[in-house]
């Protein structure tokens, strides 16, 4: 009864083989085959929940539990700390993804998260463009170039045909190296001032560290009139990117609505003011068709049913592919009735005991 | 940055180097420790939460998670699936620790949580029993005598001077195999009628797997005056052992008040028939020290305060024996904005990644 164990070095080598394109496309499938098959008597998301600190430093450490009934349930863990990059060198969002057995309990899996949540938050803003952005979006604006942008991009590209990239950032230096990330996209990617962006765009992408009550990020008076907007950067209560007055003139499609009118753009409306949820639209997509042509927003927290997507790809990549170690961590063999069986077994044996699953 | 993990081996060694007892007996003494000094300011514990499930095995799936202000969070995840041993060989409850750096979000370690929470679930039914029995207890009555029970007396014996068990439980293999799982301590345990059992302990402890709405699990009309219990297997909203008669004649004394008002024994009573917790008893014990010859519950539904202390002492043990792996799980180095370099980084390292830390 061992753990799978995918470390950063396994799935580096999925991306190697695989390609990130094919890794992103599979995302992308696999997220629209999860929402569009949502059931909600087959499948149980909890909205996340978590610590929040001011000190030493602001940030979150929150759970997001996802259950498949009969199945499994996936745990991700995810921490939120805007001081990491300058601080640490460390990605604001770091996470972790598990996966339990809920036939017995079992952890039958651990993976890092960090890659997952940026490529499934990519995948989830691709897919609400999808149904609600114009299908000719040929220029992508993105506000905010850290690392969420690289994601929201890739996936973009991977449905749209992008002629140009419009890039804006407060920060004069991760503004200068997001050309050089997106390298790999091959796309044209310029520089410009917010207005120009805002003006130009056909999809926009929010993805910013804005502080708590210092939003909005963009003015949103002179957007086209058929603009889609993937807002993704709110996830605290108090933090949001867009402008009130845009939001109500705007379908506004919440990924996930009980957790979004508590961390999402969603804050700042009243119920009734708040579209279906992306779910919806996708279950009954040409319904809504109409609103490809007028403003849309999606209004993006990142839920618990993404990353159980993610995780699935991950894992059924891992095992194509052959990496993985097999650890075991929890004490469950022998005699079920003695704690402390296992011990009395397994005395001396400690060296030989992670093996790939190469 | 990479994961500290204790995989049963490690912890085998543990027990291999420092010993059973000694590992009790740290543990009792940090949970001690722990319950003494608590301040909420620097230590946010939150109850308990959740999926439960019926089918296609009746179970649950919880999370538990404790924060240390400005340092670090323990999350336990903890299953209880009572058809584990006979369907599986497995126990009832398996669990898994992660301990993450609230400075910057990192998962620190990950280790086995199913035989910490057997040991230090008898820890605190013996610091219960240490502030809220007779000091003179000689004999302890033990209803149910699967995993937990083991632990229950083990950590008595380290701080009674017992002279007689009486064990009990309704499943006769179990019975059966209860003195030879106890065999390391050495003690007289007798298998007993229940109500002999009820008669004569000075101490009694229940740990079983009764059915929702299907307790109590003992009789309690003739107990000794001064008898102390501890109700450890209550965790479930429905599942109950104690008959409310008792509850009404004794100090009621709870871990954990939110939780053992959902879960544990609590439930039965209303908010006024409960006593204090065990933190507030411990911290004013010479207050308390007349219950000592008077009837007493302790409702153990299990928190993550005891899990944090366990966790901590399972580490600290790590570093002093050697044992542990260093696990890279995370992909968070290389640069902080651009969520795929870490797998160009390390494209092809895949070999040597898992290293002893001994």
């Amino acid at each position: 009864m061992d753990t799978i164990i995918l470390t950063k070095y396994d799935v580096a080598e999925i991306v190697n083989r695989v390609g990130l394109h094919q890794l992103m496309d599979d995302i992308i499938d696999e997220l629209r085959r999860t929402f569009r098959n949502f059931d909600d008597d087959l499948t149980q998301v909890r909205k996340r929940d978590g610590f929040s600190y001011l000190t030493p430093f602001p940030g979150v450490l929150e759970w997001m539990p996802v259950m498949q009934v009969d199945d499994f349930a996936v745990i991700k863990v995810v921490s939120y700390n805007p001081a990491n990059p300058v601080l640490y060198q460390m990605p604001t969002i770091i996470s972790t993804l598990s996966l339990y057995n809920i036939r017995n309990g079992h952890l039958m899996a651990l993976t890092d998260g960090t890659f997952a949540t940026a490529l499934r938050t990519g995948a989830a803003s691709a897919l609400a463009s999808e149904v609600l952005a114009n299908p000719n979006s040929e220029t992508v604006g993105l506000v905010g170039c850290g690392a969420q942008a690289v994601t929201q991009l890739h996936a973009l590209s991977r449905l749209f045909d992008i002629k140009r990239v419009l890039a804006y950032d407060i920060d004069n230096s991760v503004l200068a190296s997001f050309p050089e990330r997106c390298r790999f996209l091959d796309l044209d990617i310029q520089i410009v001032p917010r207005q120009e962006l805002e003006e130009e765009s056909d999809i926009i992408c929010t993805a910013t560290s804005v502080g708590l009550d210092a939003g909005p990020v963009i003015d949103g008076k002179n957007l086209k009139s058929w603009v889609h907007i993937n807002a993704v950067g709110s996830d605290l209560p108090g933090k949001i990117e867009l402008p009130l007055q845009l939001l109500n003139e705007s379908l506004v499609c919440p990924d996930y609505r009980v957790q979004a009118v508590i961390e999402g753009e969603c804050q700042q409306l009243s119920a009734n003011a708040i579209g279906p949820e992306l779910i919806d639209i996708m279950k009954h997509a040409p319904e809504y068709k109409s609103y490809q042509m007028k403003k849309t927003v999606f209004d993006s927290t990142g839920f618990a049913l993404e990353d159980k997507a993610a995780m699935q790809v991950l894992l059924a990549l891992a095992k194509e592919v052959g990496v993985g170690r097999s650890v075991p961590v929890e004490s469950i063999e022998i005699d079920p009735m003695d704690p402390y069986s296992f011990a009395r077994a397994h005395i001396g044996n400690e060296q030989t005991q992670i093996v790939s699953v190469v």
